[in-house]
């Protein structure tokens, strides 16, 4: 039976499942779950995954959620993967969990405050709330900087000093490709002070291609509608069509 | 070389590496980084971990942070470990993973956030914030409700059904271990309507003893001061040395 993928391409570990299944050639169903209509809290979906969450896959007898693990066990049993995204030796994959589990508390808990308080309130009809939007931009700009002078800081093009790409830097890339969404000066600001971290999106884009860009195609239609909005709260289209799209995700 | 642990007891992710060491025979120095003096932001740890968090280990060449990842480091490199704390099958591994990784934005996060913003601030001579108490207490007692309906629903004593525990036991039972700083009525509020979440605090203590219990005698001297405290923000003996704790866990 097939690998199933149950996603939605707005939700970023989603694509970060998808593009990895494609990169590694892994068979897969991609299954909508489409979190603009509230589809994750549907009992069929909760059967999948209780937490109501995307993305979550059923691999034969196997149901799993949780973005990283995902990336981990299709690592770990599907043939043909090459053993950067997941490598065999210990110390190195000892490296890329800790990544991984920084990523929750800091540059995802980050980068979501932050996009949740800023653009999403007027696209969804609701009131700013600049508290916590200057809490979510602290700990962004917090978690930027420790990518730039640390997690960056070898002489490859990836995490760790990484020649080629692990499961770590599609997760916090497809991460960071979230904040397209919002106004353009805005996106330039927070970056422009981190330019490894811009060199490393492009680098983790261009090794992924064409994957990575076909993945990201529905973020930039929700970008080129939240551009396009006149005034905040009037477009009842963007608002239906961005309406809980971010609590939902993982 | 010895292992280094570097911790401090009154962190709950260096409590859950210390039990892991000890109940599996690991042979390891423990290296005393005190929070309460600030010294895991000193010059000498950010060598050792550059994000200023406790736990972090040294192991020969191989410096690591992040509490799960230290703990699969562990039981993957270390001779002995019993297979339940980290099962060599991809299948269990899995959904271990995927516990570990849930627990960052649910449970984690509603414990220190309900910790900091309760019993924490009298003790510090600061102001409460009961908004940031209430978010707190609702991730919480979310969390609490998944772990007592989803985790502990198999017809074992530990998490995902198992009738041994693993290292997403150690962990996720020491991160509730902290809330036994709270006054004794607010302890038992939280977790009375979650009677399979006591037991299984109860299960993993008896587990690992008298590790667990040796691990968190630092933690009840604590709450024995707490609970003394005459008034508000008057011992400054109990400020001095809570101060700081919990922005300076991992």
């Amino acid at each position: 039976m097939k690998l199933k993928v149950y996603a939605d391409r707005m939700s970023q570990p989603s694509r970060a499942v998808i593009i990895f299944c494609k990169v590694n050639g892994i068979d897969f169903e991609e299954v909508r779950i489409d979190i603009t209509k509230r589809q994750q809290l549907s009992t069929e979906f909760k059967e999948i995954n209780p937490m109501g969450k995307v993305p979550a896959i059923v691999d034969g007898r196997v149901k799993l959620f949780e973005s990283h693990a995902i990336l981990i066990y299709l690592a770990c049993v599907f043939p043909g993967v090459a053993d950067h995204w997941y490598p065999a030796d210990l110390f190195k994959r000892a490296k890329i969990e800790s990544v991984l589990d920084w990523h929750h508390s800091n540059l995802r808990q980050g980068a979501v405050t932050y996009v949740v308080n800023t653009v999403l309130p007027p696209a969804l009809g609701l009131p700013l709330n600049p508290q916590a939007a200057a809490e979510g931009e602290k700990v962004l700009f917090s978690s930027l900087s420790k990518v730039e002078s640390f997690w960056l800081k070898g002489s490859g093009l990836f995490l760790l000093g990484g020649n080629q790409p692990s499961i770590a830097d599609l997760s916090l890339v497809s991460e960071l490709m979230q904040l397209e969404v919002l106004d353009e000066n805005d996106h330039n600001r927070i970056l422009a002070p981190y330019k490894k971290v811009k060199q490393w999106i492009k680098d983790t884009r261009y090794a992924t291609n064409p994957h990575f860009d076909e993945a990201h195609k529905m973020l930039f239609k929700a970008k080129a509608r939240l551009q396009k909005q006149p005034s905040v709260g009037t477009n009842s289209e963007t608002q239906s069509s961005l309406k809980a799209t971010l609590p939902s995700k993982m």
